[in-house]
């Protein structure tokens, strides 16, 4: 069989397995969530084993010390899938809730109801636990998933599956809710990125070839999640103190999350008081600062930025640094560079912070907070299937309700249209 | 230039005009609508005139009467134009309104706020009065649009583009809000459904075969409008005089249109005592019957249908007919072979109506009402950009909210994360 002949298969055992999901009710799913993480604790020596078949090929497929770490199955991993199953569990149930329900004049009711999207394909790389994760989040939501992972994890991530289906199966939902691709052919990404009618969305989750791959090849819905430039702006008005206290938390405290801050803009009113005092700061945090001819001229052993530092994702103890002429240019700045995944804006004024707030083009974005607090779990969200640098249908963090869509239900007593 | 130059330009300067939308107030765009409005008034022999230019050219296109009747600027759809312009303005503005806001237990303060989209693209055929009505709802949910009608259409177009113009300056708002293509070259759509970070949304509204090209060559967001294969079900526990009031209104009030009903599915408890009666009161109303084995047996003289007929959206005065053996077959029938779109069951018993509700994989699913009453309007949500068969986003009628994303608001007073 081709990538096509497999992926439709799949699909519709997949498509199945939506259908008896979606007449489930939630305390069912809630309990295959449990019934997973017991699965998961009780097949940890399994999991192990199969990840060891994974890290013995690591070195053959040229995997980084960072990247083997990160594919490592190990006890606490292993707990914390199944702590997060859990707490999946635990979140209120996003199908059936009515986002709202009126009446119309002619006595006809019209009700806007949350249900499953059906079947949804995530392909993602490296980290086998994204696997539970991401399962968990299409069980609570109702909907059968279709997972390909990287090939470095195959065997992981079948483990996991494996473990999973068991799972499903002690709280009487099919095996089909939840498919691990056992095939890493390349083709089978746009065989699932084409799969009209049968898988209703796919979310690439990894790097940006990943993403740009998929979203090439799709005809059918993309949710894609894009890394983050993020901009934290000191504006004129801004309490210098915590201005330093942010901009030190977004560079510093997880740099390599996309996140984390990667531009200082200052506000020019304001560049002397606070541009050296800050740059000694995040230099004793080891962070090197690449800067404008402005910021150079304050803090003048800085490096210089060229153009492609304003666009930069560094992931890493790096700060490009300029100094702005007012509010409009730091936003013309953001919507320029940006990559629409959080900015932040510190200052007392409440002007500024709204027009801030409406013009910057992003996400999410942060009056006084650092960057870095944006995230499914800080936003009460729960666990997250990612962070949306789209704007249609989920925008930045992503929990189960935004796994679902509505169907509109129109109850009348017999109402035709004249 | 080529056509992705000649799309980059002209969506550059639309980016620029969302940029002044974003930040405008409700009350300006409203003035804008009536001020478009009364330019169309205005207008109106000069669009008049310009519509006769298509018209002239009809024969050598090869348009039916039918299209050239719908091509045609009567004097009462220019006024029909102007009064959707006004109606749209007298709606709720969807722009800053808060779809959830609440505190996080550190203080923060999280809020989910509607917000434009940007640039919309939208690909249509044919009536010119979409040019008003979807230029109308991108600018009063803050959005630019670059719009791409027909070539039977452009002389008109173009005509009701300069008219908007007019409007938009009598409000003080850029003429790039409004574009309309120049060029007619087929080579603009995908240019259009390819502009990543110029064009944010593409949607196409037309035949299948236009809305296909634009998903197969898209790698921005689409929302797909495609046409309906709508279904009544006569379910056991219908009353069969209500039953047959609505299925002569789905059919027959307006045959040619996406909600209106193309198969009619009889449980099998209830055909015999339904069928017959039902099966001439279609016919006094011109209805040609194509029913399966079941339903000949007790209407004998009707066709027989054919595995396409499932699948057939007639758009004429054709019903096809099938017997089903309770409610379960029906959803299986619909859910294979309708298109999502809107379907309808009749019955006095709430538990089949629940699960039909539940069960039914469609945008509208009716309970005791026709299928044509899926339509923005009679949903109260105004004039409508179309009726989604997609999942993701907008499903259903769409009206202006949505065309609308949201951005989280996230306000600290010096937060950072531990």
């Amino acid at each position: 069989m081709d990538a096509k002949e497999i992926i439709r298969e799949l699909a519709q055992a997949a498509r199945g397995a939506a259908g008896v999901l979606a007449g489930s009710r939630g305390a069912q799913r809630d309990e295959a969530l449990r019934s997973c993480a017991e699965a998961i604790r009780a097949g940890k020596d399994r999991l192990q084993a199969e990840n060891e078949k994974d890290l013995a090929r690591a070195g053959e497929l040229g995997l980084t010390e960072a990247m083997i770490d990160r594919l490592r199955l190990t006890d606490a991993r292993i707990e914390a899938m199944a702590v997060g199953l859990e707490e999946i569990a635990a979140q209120t149930d996003p199908v059936g809730q009515a986002i709202c329900a009126y009446n119309r004049p002619n006595g006809l009711r019209i009700e806007k109801r949350r249900c499953p999207i059906g079947v949804i394909g995530i392909v993602y790389e490296s980290r086998p636990n994204v696997t539970a994760d991401a399962a968990g989040l299409c069980l609570k939501s109702a909907n059968a998933c279709i997972l390909r992972g990287g090939k470095e994890a195959i065997h992981s991530n079948l483990a996991i599956a494996a473990v999973l289906r068991e799972g499903l199966a002690g709280a009487n939902l099919p095996a089909e809710c939840v498919t691990v691709l056992e095939s890493t052919d390349r083709a089978m990404v746009p065989a699932m990125a084409t799969a009209e009618g049968l898988i209703d969305l796919i979310i690439p989750r990894g790097g940006e070839s990943l993403i740009r791959a998929v979203a090439e090849a799709a005809t059918i819905p993309v949710i894609k999640h894009y890394n983050g430039v993020c901009h934290v702006y000191v504006h004129a008005d801004a309490d210098l103190k915590m201005a330093e206290k942010i901009v030190l938390n977004a560079k510093c405290q997880r740099p390599g999350v996309c996140n984390a801050a990667e531009t200082l803009l200052v506000d020019a009113a304001v560049a002397q008081a606070f541009l050296p005092g800050a740059a000694e700061a995040l230099r004793r945090n080891k962070v090197e600062l690449r800067g404008c001819e402005k910021s150079r001229a304050l803090v003048p052993d800085m490096k210089t930025a060229a153009e492609d530092d304003w666009r930069a994702e560094y992931l890493d103890l790096i700060l490009a640094v300029r100094v702005v002429d007012g509010l409009e240019a730091a936003v013309e700045h953001i919507n320029t560079y940006g990559s629409k995944h959080t900015d932040a804006i510190i200052t007392g004024n409440l002007v500024a912070a709204e027009r801030f707030v409406t013009a910057v083009d992003s996400a999410s974005v942060m009056v006084n907070a650092s960057t870095r607090f944006s995230d499914g779990a800080q936003y009460g969200l729960g666990a997250e299937i990612g962070i949306s640098t789209d704007k249609l249908h989920a925008r930045g963090p992503m929990g189960a309700e935004d796994l679902t869509t509505y169907k509109w239900i129109v109850t009348g007593a017999g109402h035709i249209r004249e």
